[in-house]
């Protein structure tokens, strides 16, 4: 068995690319990173292209993966590649889905306009699956999904249901051709439970400082707001959109 | 104008104390960082005993606080004492407050057990103060309340209503001899939206892995439950807290 034992092998240089955005989208691949994850990829029969091993741990037979080509690397390499501080022994590269076709012609979306932080992200992905979404659509100036750190806070819900980057006004634009209503959220909206909950519909939540863009917000069939009872300035924005979500689906 | 210089000063030695919940109860103190927490701090009235200031920074003269001991210290003493990776310049040295008598009486609560990541206990004390919530019971087992990450995750709600470490099964007592009802958080509840919302309640919420402690659920009015309609495997404890919350409270 060949294990990579330097940090400065070709192979790892090209998988730390991957901790980039812009190495991602070069590449075409991603990082999905510990045991968990990637038996969440396996379920959802997600290609993997190389499963980078620690030299000393077995590959679970249940994953069925003696067809994946294989790497083995010292624990110091795999320290190089992970973006966690206990690397679990397991990282698989994968492939950018091409899930350019998310049609916007009914069902329930959430649209994320320029969220920054990639655990709240992570967290409204994972929401958005749970609550049973038909898909997320990432504006352009949101944090990407296939970072590290937004994976892992998906909690794998990344791979239950589609998550597209997209222009946020070309997706309203969709959704208005398609009677879907679409709602932002505003301090200048609506009470949120005065809304029935809607058969089809897309959910627009904003950057955690500045909210939605306006301009956004000018097209969006309502605006809603979750009164603030107390003394917070705000909701954190993940919150915010699992109440709404949860509101909305009924 | 003196200025400390050496991370070995006795001083500097004794906030560092504040970083641990043991060095805090034995110090009888606590550390707020940056100008929003330090602000909210003051808008709460909290006694602050020292004010420490990076020496080239200058302190707004809004906050009035010249009465309030100052320490000056170098960028170097900033960051040893700082828990955060960009330091603002400003930690302020508070008593922990001895609000050993919140009235389990009547009002809404969210009692905490054993939730044990930082930004999902900050995330939830935010929200019950959002909520407009009478207060928080923090469990034995949860993490300190006064941790750096929690106080930065309430974005200063830490400051706004009554947050109590307690027995969870003796707070549960009181809300019982109070005819306030108490909802546990439980796989086999009953779904929540079956409820309706509730002037007086308490709210049990369990720990990110475990949930509610089940003798904690047994002694519960009811127990809810939040649907999942997607493929995820649960909901971020924090995001279920807030649908929970806002729906209990209609």
């Amino acid at each position: 068995m060949e294990v990579i034992e330097s940090i400065n092998n070709t192979k790892v240089k090209h998988w730390k690319k991957l901790h980039t955005k812009k190495g991602r989208e070069n590449v075409g691949q991603f990082l999905i990173e510990g045991i968990h994850l990637i038996e969440e990829a396996l379920k959802a029969h997600l290609p993997i292209k190389e499963l980078i091993v620690e030299a000393d741990k077995e590959i679970p037979p249940e994953w069925r993966v003696s067809e994946v080509p294989q790497v083995y690397v010292t624990r110091r390499v795999l320290n190089e590649i992970s973006e966690t501080e206990t690397p679990q022994g397991f990282i698989a590269i994968c492939d950018l889905p091409d899930n350019k076709n998310l049609p916007l012609e009914d069902g329930k979306f959430l649209f994320i306009d320029g969220v920054q932080d990639p655990g709240n992200v992570g967290a409204m992905i994972r929401t958005a699956d749970a609550a049973g979404l038909s898909g997320v659509v990432m504006g352009e100036g949101s944090v990407d999904s296939f970072n590290g750190k937004v994976i892992r806070a998906t909690q794998g819900s990344l791979f239950h249901l589609p998550v597209q980057r997209m222009n946020l006004l070309d997706a309203v634009q969709l959704c208005k051709e398609n009677n879907i209503p679409v709602f932002g959220t505003s301090l200048e909206g609506s009470t949120y439970n005065a809304i029935e909950p809607q058969e089809h519909f897309a959910l627009i939540m904003g950057n955690e400082g500045s909210g939605v863009n306006p301009t956004l917000l000018a097209q969006c069939d309502q605006n809603l707001y979750i009164p603030i009872h107390g003394k917070a300035e705000s909701l954190n924005v993940g919150i915010a959109a699992g109440i709404l979500l949860y509101h909305l689906r009924g």
